[in-house]
C-alpha cells in the first residue's frame, strides 16, 4: 500500500471514528478525552487545551476532507463548550473544567486560548458563523495582549532571571497561518516575521544547529535547567510550521535552513540503543530535571514523520528519505495499536507502553488524526510528482 | 555486620564525607546540591528546601552523634544562606536562588519554610544561638499563619473543587516534634492532635487501609485525577512519624495502627515484577497522571526502611521483619554506589539509574543520612535488646 492510501486509511477508518465513538459528551457538550486502551471513559475532567484542539480537527476535517453533518456537529459540540463554559469574563480561557463546565482549573497560561482560537477559526469557516470568527480574532488579539507576560500572576519566577521561551514564537507561527481568515494582511505578516525570526534567528542555535527551550533575552546561553533543555520533538515540529511558511511564502533558504535543522535535532535526539526519539535532553550532557526524560512520546513520533514527509516533498533529499523510513518503521510498530485502534502515548526507553491509555490530561483527538492528515496529504503531492521514486 | 554498624559506617563513612567534600559553598554560603555521580557540581542554583535540609542535616549530627566543629560550620552556612538570601520581607522562604542567593522562584507553597524552621531549631539547639530560636519559632508560626491557603496568590484552582493535600499533616506531625524546644507545651500537643487525626483519621482509608493524598474537605473521596493519587513512599514515611509520636506518648495502639498501615501499603505498592516500590499509583487502577509512576527512588525506599525498623522495634512482628529483609536487600542492591559513594536517586522501574547524579533539584543531604542515622539507632536498640533474634 502507498504511503498516502495507509495514513488516509488509518485516519478515516481507525482514528476518527475512535474519538467520533467514545468520546463526544452527549449530555454537556464538549470532549472526555481520557480513554483507556479500549476507548472506555476513566475520568470525565475537561482539559481546555484538548476540547479546543479536538473542535480544530473535526472543523478541519469538514473544511478539507469532506463536509460531513456528523463532523460539524461534533466540532459544534466543543465550540460552543469552549464558548460557554471554558471562557472567563476578560476572555480568557480556563486550563480545565468539571464535565458540566465548572471552572476547576485558571487561566495560568495562553495555551488554552490558542487551541481555542484555532478551532473558533475552524469551524467559522466550516459553518460560516460570524460570531466564532469574530471570536477567534478577539481571542488571538487577546493572546498577543498577554504575550510578554503569559502566566500573569501566576508567574512563579522573579525577575532576576528573565528568560524566554520557544513556547511562545513556535505556537504563532502555526497559529497566524490557521487564523489568516480572521486577521488582516498586514497583522498576519507582522506575527509570521516575529516568529521566525525568533525561531530561526534566536533559538536556533548557530553553533550546534539545535533548539533551545528557553534563551537569555537577547538571545544568548543561560547555563541553568532551563537554559540547557532540549525538547527535540518541539524543535521538529516547529521546522514543519517554518516549511509551510516558507512553501507559502517561496521561501527556499527557509526550508532548506528547516530541513537541516530536522536532520541535526535527529541526528543528536535519536537513542541509538532502544531506537525512538528522547523526550527531554541536556544540552550539556547533564542530568535533565524531567524524570521523564528518556521516555518516547506518541506527538514527537508523529510531528517527525510531518517534518521529514514536508521535507522530502520540498528536497527529495536521500537523506531526509532514510531519516523517514527509519522513524516511519519505529512509530507505527511501537506506537500503533492495531487490536483496539488509535495509538499508545507513552513508551518507556525501550518501546513498551508505560501507559495504555488513548487519551488522557495531555492526549486528545489531535497530533495522531493531525499528522495522518498531513501525511496523507504530502505523500501524495508526492507519489503524483515524477520528481520522486515513489 | 550488624545492621547498626552497616548504617552507622555508611552514614559516617560514606554519605558525610560525600557531602561534606562535594556540597559546601565556601564563596556565597550554603550548598551546592546539584552533584553528579563523582560529586562534581553541575548546576550552582540554590533550591531552598534543600539547603534547608542539609543545615538541619549537620546539626543534627553536631547534637545527636558528636559535637565536631566542622560539622556545625557546614550546618552555619545554611542558615546563613537562608537567613539572609532566602527569606523574603514576610518571613518567606523562597523556591530558589542563584548560588549568590538572589531569588529566582517565589515563595510559592510552605515547604520551604519548614525545612527553614526545621533547620534553624536544631541549629539553635546546638548553637545556643538564641537568634535562631526566634527565628525558627516566627517561621512556624508563619506556616500556620499560611496553612489554610499555602500557595497563596499562585493558587491556580478555583474553589470549585476544594480538596485538601496529605503533605501538610504530614510534615507537620514530623515538624512539630522537631521544634519542640522552641514552642510551648500547648502548641505543641494542639499540632499533634491535629495532624495525628487528619492522618490516621482523615487521610487513611478505613476500607482499604491506604492513604490517599487528597480528599474532599469532608475527608471523603474524591473521583478525579489528584484524589485517586496515591503516592506510597508518602504514606510509609508518614508512619514512622506516627510511631514517633505513638513512642512519645505511650500510645500503642497508634503505633499498631500505623505498623499494619506500613504492611497494607506496601503490599499494594511492590512491584511483584522488578521489585522495589511503585512512585505513584492510582487507586481505581486507572493510568495516573505521572509519568514517572513506575520508577523507584531513593527516598521511597529509604523512608520505608526507616519505618520497617521502627515498626520491628516497636513490635518484634515476624511479617515486618521479612518485609525489612525484602526491601533492604532490593534497596542496597540498586541504589548504593559503592564505587563513587552516596546513593543513586533515580532507577527505572526494573532498577537501572535512570539518571546517575547523587543531587539535583530535589535530591540533596537529607533523606540518605537520616535514613542512615535512623537505621543504626534503631537497630542499635533493637540488637541490644533481648527480645529479638539480632
Amino acid at each position: 500500500m502507498k504511503y498516502s492510501e495507509h495514513y488516509k486509511n488509518t485516519l478515516l477508518n481507525d482514528v476518527i471514528p475512535f474519538w467520533e465513538r467514545h468520546s463526544v459528551d452527549h449530555k454537556f457538550g464538549g470532549y472526555f478525552t481520557c480513554l483507556d486502551q479500549n476507548g472506555k471513559v476513566y475520568d470525565t475532567d475537561k482539559f481546555i487545551w484538548l476540547q479546543g484542539r479536538q473542535a480544530w480537527m473535526f472543523s478541519m476535517l469538514f473544511n478539507n476532507v469532506e463536509a460531513k453533518e456528523d463532523w460539524l456537529k461534533v466540532a459544534e459540540s466543543g465550540v460552543s463548550f469552549l464558548k460557554e463554559k471554558a471562557m472567563d469574563t476578560d476572555g480568557n480561557f480556563f486550563f480545565a473544567t468539571t464535565q458540566d463546565g465548572r471552572p476547576l482549573v485558571q487561566p495560568y497560561n495562553i495555551f488554552s486560548d490558542c487551541f481555542a482560537a484555532m478551532a473558533f477559526a475552524q469551524y467559522a469557516k466550516a459553518s460560516k458563523d460570524e460570531d466564532y470568527k469574530e471570536l477567534a480574532r478577539n481571542t488571538y488579539l487577546n493572546i498577543l495582549k498577554k504575550k510578554d507576560d503569559p502566566k500573569g500572576k501566576y508567574e512563579k519566577r522573579t525577575g532576576v532571571r528573565p528568560l524566554k521561551g520557544f513556547s511562545l514564537p513556535m505556537i504563532l507561527s502555526n497559529l497566524v497561518l490557521e487564523l489568516e481568515d480572521v486577521l488582516s494582511q498586514k497583522e498576519v505578516e507582522e506575527t509570521i516575521d516575529f516568529s521566525v525570526n525568533e525561531v530561526m534567528n534566536v533559538f536556533l542555535q548557530k553553533d550546534s544547529g539545535l533548539i533551545h527551550e528557553n534563551v537569555n533575552p537577547d538571545g544568548s546561553f543561560s547555563d541553568n535547567f532551563e537554559g540547557r533543555l532540549l525538547n527535540p520533538g518541539h524543535g521538529i515540529e516547529a521546522m514543519w510550521f517554518m516549511i509551510d511558511i516558507g512553501s507559502r511564502n517561496d521561501d527556499t533558504q527557509l526550508i532548506n535552513k528547516a530541513v537541516q535543522t530536522i536532520i541535526t535535532i535527529l541526528e543528536y535526539s535519536w537513542d541509538k540503543v532502544f531506537g525512538g526519539i528522547y523526550y527531554f535532553m541536556d544540552v550539556k550532557g547533564n542530568p535533565p530535571q524531567q524524570l521523564e526524560w528518556d521516555q518516547k512520546l506518541w506527538w514527537v513520533h508523529l510531528e517527525t514523520l510531518v517534518a521529514l514527509a514536508k521535507a522530502y516533498e520540498h528536497t527529495g533529499d536521500q537523506r531526509v528519505l532514510d531519516w523517514y523510513e527509519k522513524v516511519h518503521n519505529y512509530a507505527w510498530s511501537h506506537f500503533a495499536d492495531p487490536d483496539n485502534g488509535e495509538w499508545f502515548g507513552y513508551l518507556n526507553r525501550a518501546g513498551k507502553p508505560l501507559l495504555t491509555l488513548k487519551g488522557g490530561k495531555w492526549k486528545g483527538c489531535f497530533h495522531v488524526p493531525r499528522a495522518m492528515f498531513q501525511c496523507w496529504k504530502t505523500f501524495e503531492k508526492i507519489e503524483q510528482s515524477t520528481n520522486f521514486k515513489f
